[in-house]
């Protein structure tokens, strides 16, 4: 006789039907909210610093340290290369966040993967950073991303594409790329 | 008599001044490709590498090693604190992104700044992520930014406030979050 086996792609699918339960019964459990500070070393570097967030009704006290993320930018756009560039610090927040929607959507339906792995790719024209073309938007023109999902037992294509429709689906950063997200800056 | 100030906020504003004449006598050095591979690990713990982009009119030989950057969740959502989530990675390219595009065109314009930090907070309701409610967006409702500025020389609350709009408006990660970036995914 098999025991129950709980975690599934290392989610604790037993703790995840609790969360669900738990919202269930009290919606307010489902209210995030995440933080970032940055501070401006030089010229493209910067760095952010992460820690606390407010979810499950109370501020989270679980992150004992900070964690950060550090941006620079490549010679060719005048930085010292200290980290990633924020374009493509966007790139990695979409990967992240398509690929950790597709594990747990398939933990939750018993589907053990063996491995996922993606590329990505954006097309950017710096006349838009640059202010040289007011008619060229600063941003990527098209994202490009190509997929691998692998089961421990073999599935088919029909399955991969299903689980990827579910990653984009339900994944909070493809919705912010491909939707427009209101934000509101203010000067202190 | 003064000599020449080439290197303004950390950034040499003699090659900034080359780069846009470049492209302006071959607008095709403004294209540029970023890219980004990511693995899955297990549960929400994945990486993304990040080394080689077209620009410039050729693939940017300049990093020697790759950059990384690791995701991952807190406890309350399953995972195991390696990095911060994906939603937070977000937070901090739009961060990381606002600050230099307001650093570079301050340098251009002769600004010199003493300290720029920002910080970010952005509401997530879990019933997108969850599937619980499909009426529910995955992503954030809204993200709430505060600036801070101070230059070496002291700014009017009307300097930084358009240092902080120049910041918004040329900013590619900005454009990307507050309009949508078309996405083309594929199986392979």
């Amino acid at each position: 006789m098999e025991t129950l086996q709980k975690t599934t792609n290392g989610v604790d699918v037993s703790r995840l039907h609790g969360t669900i339960k738990a919202i269930e019964e009290n919606p307010s459990i489902a209210d995030f909210k995440f933080r970032a500070t940055n501070n401006w070393i030089n010229g493209a570097h910067n760095v952010s610093t992460i820690k606390g967030f407010y979810g499950a009704c109370q501020e989270d006290p679980s992150r004992d340290e900070s964690l950060t993320l550090i941006a620079d930018e490549p010679d060719v756009l005048l930085g010292t290369n200290n980290g990633p560039n924020p374009t493509e610090a966007v790139l990695h927040a979409l990967a992240a966040c398509i690929t950790t929607t597709l594990v747990y959507h398939a933990a939750a339906k018993g589907i053990q993967l063996k491995s996922v792995s993606s590329t990505y790719e954006g097309d950017l024209d710096l006349h838009g950073f640059l202010a040289l073309d007011l008619d060229v938007d600063p941003g990527y023109k098209v994202i490009r991303i190509k997929f691998e999902i692998e089961g421990e037992e073999e599935l088919s294509t029909r399955q991969k594409q299903r689980l990827l429709d579910v990653g984009r689906q339900f994944s909070p950063v493809h919705s912010m790329i491909s939707k427009a997200v209101p934000l509101e800056v203010v000067l202190n």
